[in-house]
């Protein structure tokens, strides 16, 4: 295996700070992504929707791929077209396709730095496993059964995954959190570096996964307004066991509603600002021990 | 001195949840406003920027009051629209005045409970400091010089008063927050039903008001690009002392900017997320003791 181009993506969410001023950090100062035996191209993903720091202008870029672009150009939303563009200079069958994409986000949830993948192959399980050796407080999400396999922009490529960092506002740029993905991301570039050499390094520790499993939505009325807040005690316990009887919502009428099922989950993008028009008060997963991820 | 009628306004930005939600409470549940020996009425007070999760629709609805408006009415901005109207109906010269006026905000920086002042006459400096009384970890922000005296929705009444909380994301309901908010709005009818009643407690403790001074933008580039991000030492260290040497940037390339002016000042609304687009990073304020502010 062979990787010859990596693409590096910010701003696939225009209010997402971080993953933005990161590509425009990078553009500014390309010798940064100097050095590597494959390229490296930066792309800042929805500029029109950063320049409004809003998510997107018409729809959600990084739930825009994968599809069958329609032909009605004046009907398209912005995302489509953008999508289209991307695909056609990244995709498998672009004009310079990428064999490893870096998409990066950020949450309002407490998910501190977080590996998005969407396939547990050996390559990327192998990937993961190096990088939470050098920081075992890295998190990684399995989004695999959410969709994001096929309509995210990291879907662009056979490999790749996104950053997510958290808790951050949108629309703020906090200094810590621009520190830490930026290490993570040269930490990934540093490994797949030694996959262009053949010196990818034999790991011996277990590694935890977090598969997606379901999402929760708020409680609401008829309306669909919002009648309950999650609960203090779940409030940025992303990561955390959720157990049966245990307290998610907290009603404006003062009642507890507690989560009722029969198995502990582990919540993430708990109280995520974006996800209130998806549905999504939090997602719940389920917490997976890899034993055996080696070759 | 007697309180007819209280205004108690949120969704003033429509993206800070806090106050918009509170007040969505307290309309379902009017029962928790009764018993007050004045009027209480609440207001969502941008319905349309709440609807659309942002902060404005044509332009900061807080900055909206006490102009001259125009009479081309297809020009006019929606938030000066919305001002007329809430000032036709609370103003001095409205149909059914406030005497009282309580807007709620929150804020993605570290201020907690903060108490947004306009002015240090007697009547607003005993409320503040009752509440202080009550719960030291607040702080109180005298405005005044800044502004929002003239231009605000609280400067509707002759009296009243922002309660701002945070750091909250814009678009995130945290039931910490709202609860807190709430209880603080209890506090402040509670101390202007003594009032009416002539029961204004005596206080005996000295006051402290952080007064605004001026804002300080980002380093930005010849293209107004930021080029800088608050350091890590100053980020969510609102109402402490930022004394001169001290880092308050970080560069994209790695250099610390620090603060080189000779008195030591108390910087707040450290990386407010809406303040970007105003050129704001921050408030200096100045600390001040207040010893004496009895009748």
């Amino acid at each position: 295996m062979r990787i010859n181009r990596v693409l590096l993506a910010g701003g696939t969410h225009g209010n997402e700070f971080t993953g933005a001023f990161l590509i425009k950090k990078f553009e500014q100062f390309p010798q940064l992504l100097s050095g590597y035996s494959f390229a490296i191209q930066t792309i800042l993903s929805n500029p029109r929707a950063f320049a409004a720091v809003v998510r997107y202008i018409d729809q959600d870029l990084n739930r825009s791929f994968g599809e069958n672009f329609s032909e009605e150009e004046d009907l398209i939303p912005y995302e489509d077209l953008r999508a289209k563009e991307i695909q056609q200079l990244f995709g498998t069958q672009g004009t310079t396709p990428a064999d490893f994409v870096i998409d990066l986000h950020s949450t309002t949830a407490n998910m501190g730095l977080t590996l998005i993948i969407d396939t547990e192959d050996t390559f990327t399980l192998q990937l993961v496993a190096y990088l939470s050796s050098i920081d075992p407080s890295i998190k990684v999400y399995d989004s695999g059964n959410s969709g994001r396999s096929q309509d995210s922009l990291r879907s662009l490529s056979k490999f790749g995954l996104a950053i997510e960092v958290g808790p951050v506002a949108q629309g703020v740029l906090v200094a810590e959190f621009l520190l830490k993905t930026e290490a993570l991301i040269f930490s990934i570039l540093d490994y797949l570096e030694k996959v262009n050499h053949g010196e990818v390094p034999s790991l011996e520790q277990q590694l935890t996964t977090y598969r997606y499993l379901k999402t929760i939505d708020y409680p609401r009325n008829a309306s669909g307004e919002i009648q309950a807040m999650i609960h203090p005690q779940l409030q940025f316990k992303d990561y955390q066991p959720l157990s049966p009887g245990e307290p998610m919502f907290l009603s404006f009428d003062g009642n507890v509603i507690n989560y009722e099922e029969s198995a502990t989950v582990y919540p993430i993008f708990i109280n995520e600002a974006a996800y209130y028009e998806k549905g999504i008060a939090m997602c719940f997963t389920d917490k997976q021990q890899i034993l055996d991820f080696r070759f």
